[in-house]
């Protein structure tokens, strides 16, 4: 395959940009990959781990040679880092991000796009618990799904460039409407994270079970909730601000169904209460048979050696 | 170690009691063990993959000359097999449960107890999504937790074989007040599968997401929750009927939280969610300190291989 790009930046040296660089790597050597982060620790980190090809000191070192800039910040930090590096950008260059929400990204981005440069919004889905420069790794994205999304900038060859630079990393793509993208991981994402971070917060805030109590027990369900409730912070507050409507209103129907389930606990009700849980575990085989999940007992969990 | 029974029955062959077989072969294979379903199906199962010593057609048979008898059956199913197997019981032998709610398996098991009979409830916080005679395996409750709750009609002696018993089975055992076990496993277990329940509920309910849109994109977070929701139907609908009080208190605290979270998202409060997030993660450092999960990214979930 003909190279896509000669070279790339990515801005900010997080989970999702140290995993483009060794997946990048893992598929082709040759493409030249430049490193930022706004952080001095967080660069130096990345040179001793050989975390990118080049890593520079400024926004404009970094993207004034790039063919494709990939914003790899908090969606919250994008129109900021858009302002600072829009003089530099290379005439003809592709930017394009991996943020959470879509249309926040695009309204942050879109106004200050220089007339010479493409934007392909994409959103790449996968990510572990961990963050960091350290917490990368090459197969991250293997089989997962990166979503593209429709934007009037983007020209067709731009947007075929990019779709292939993710499939080249292991990736599935497809193209997606923002807001229909928004709604979707409001779903499958941003309604769950924030569910599980309100469980864990309430586990730990109980006065009649200690705090160690909740740590000992938790193989029973409750740790499940808690590796969700590790991701990053920053992130994840920056994704729910950017999406408030779509995340407020899956939580609207979320709390409505649990008043129901709770009712019929309390009246007794456990024909509801069975058929509703046969249903929900039919969802998983659909999970499994579509390659979304292991069907491993404990997602195949394997650590009692750790403990020896 | 001396043997500590001679002979155990298990009533009830699904994942609890196919582990509990397999561990305690593991262990000590001269102890006998007999087995019984009520249902023909898996009665045959068992007897095809050699789980168990004999199984018998009978709880008669099954549990006349047992030392132990361990009811591994649903809670809501508990007080009917107790009142059939009473008349059997041999004079000195224990009973004990695998329930996990504690006081109304005490208030079923209790009024029918043979006054030569001992009671020592347990519950081993252990399992899978899976479920039936075949999902059981040795290592399930290797350094994972059995509570065992104090009860009038425990002597000593019984308390200490079924303690020994299930750590020869692997696990670590302790001891805890029936009342105290169900509101601490209604916050690490209960609350969160009704939570979880509820989730994969709505995301299969929404007319503007389809299913497969859930189903494809599920690996954002929800597909953790959809492992929880896959949980034994029958097992979980009794468990919600029989630790209404506890479940319903812990839901509540839950939705307080949630709407609180709720309202900072709308009113843009992004530093309560900061806050909030940074503290749920320390929460999870302290389980995997603990050993009670594990460290690597996604659980170390490793399946692609299975679908190259």
């Amino acid at each position: 395959m003909s190279q896509i790009y000669d070279r790339v930046a990515l801005i900010g040296l997080g989970l999702i940009a140290s995993s483009i660089f060794w997946a990048s790597k893992r598929n082709d050597n040759s493409l030249h990959i430049t490193g930022f982060s706004r952080s001095e620790k967080t660069r130096n980190i990345a040179r001793n781990i050989g975390l990118c090809d080049e890593v520079a000191d400024s926004l404009e070192d970094a993207v004034k040679d790039a063919d494709l800039v990939i914003l790899c910040v908090p969606v919250g930090a994008m129109e900021q880092v858009m302002l600072k590096i829009a003089p530099f950008l290379k005439a003809g260059a592709t930017i394009s991000d991996v943020g959470s929400v879509k249309r926040a990204v695009i309204n942050a981005i879109e106004p200050h796009l220089p007339t010479d440069v493409k934007f392909v919004p994409a959103h790449p889905l996968a990510g572990t618990e961990h963050s960091g420069p350290e917490s990368g790794f090459a197969s991250l994205f293997d089989n997962r799904w990166c979503l593209l999304t429709d934007h009037k900038s983007a020209d067709k060859t731009a947007k075929n460039k990019v779709k292939n630079f993710w499939k080249g990393l292991g990736a599935n793509v497809e193209f997606m409407d923002a807001d229909h993208h928004d709604l979707v991981l409001a779903v499958t994402s941003h309604a769950p994270h924030l569910i599980a971070y309100t469980m864990v917060g309430v586990a730990d805030d109980l006065g009649k079970v200690t705090d160690s109590e909740v740590i000992k027990y938790s193989a029973a369900g409750f740790r499940d909730f808690t590796r969700i409730a590790a991701s990053d912070p920053i992130m994840w507050r920056d994704v729910f601000l950017s999406n408030k409507e779509a995340t407020i209103e899956i939580l609207g129907r979320f709390t409505e169904e649990l008043f129901d389930l709770q009712r019929a606990i309390r009246t007794g009700n456990g024909e509801k209460l069975l058929d509703y849980f046969t249903h929900t575990r039919s969802v998983r085989r659909e999970i499994i048979e579509a390659g979304q999940d292991t069907d491993a007992p404990n997602f195949g969990r394997n650590f009692d050696s750790e403990l020896d």
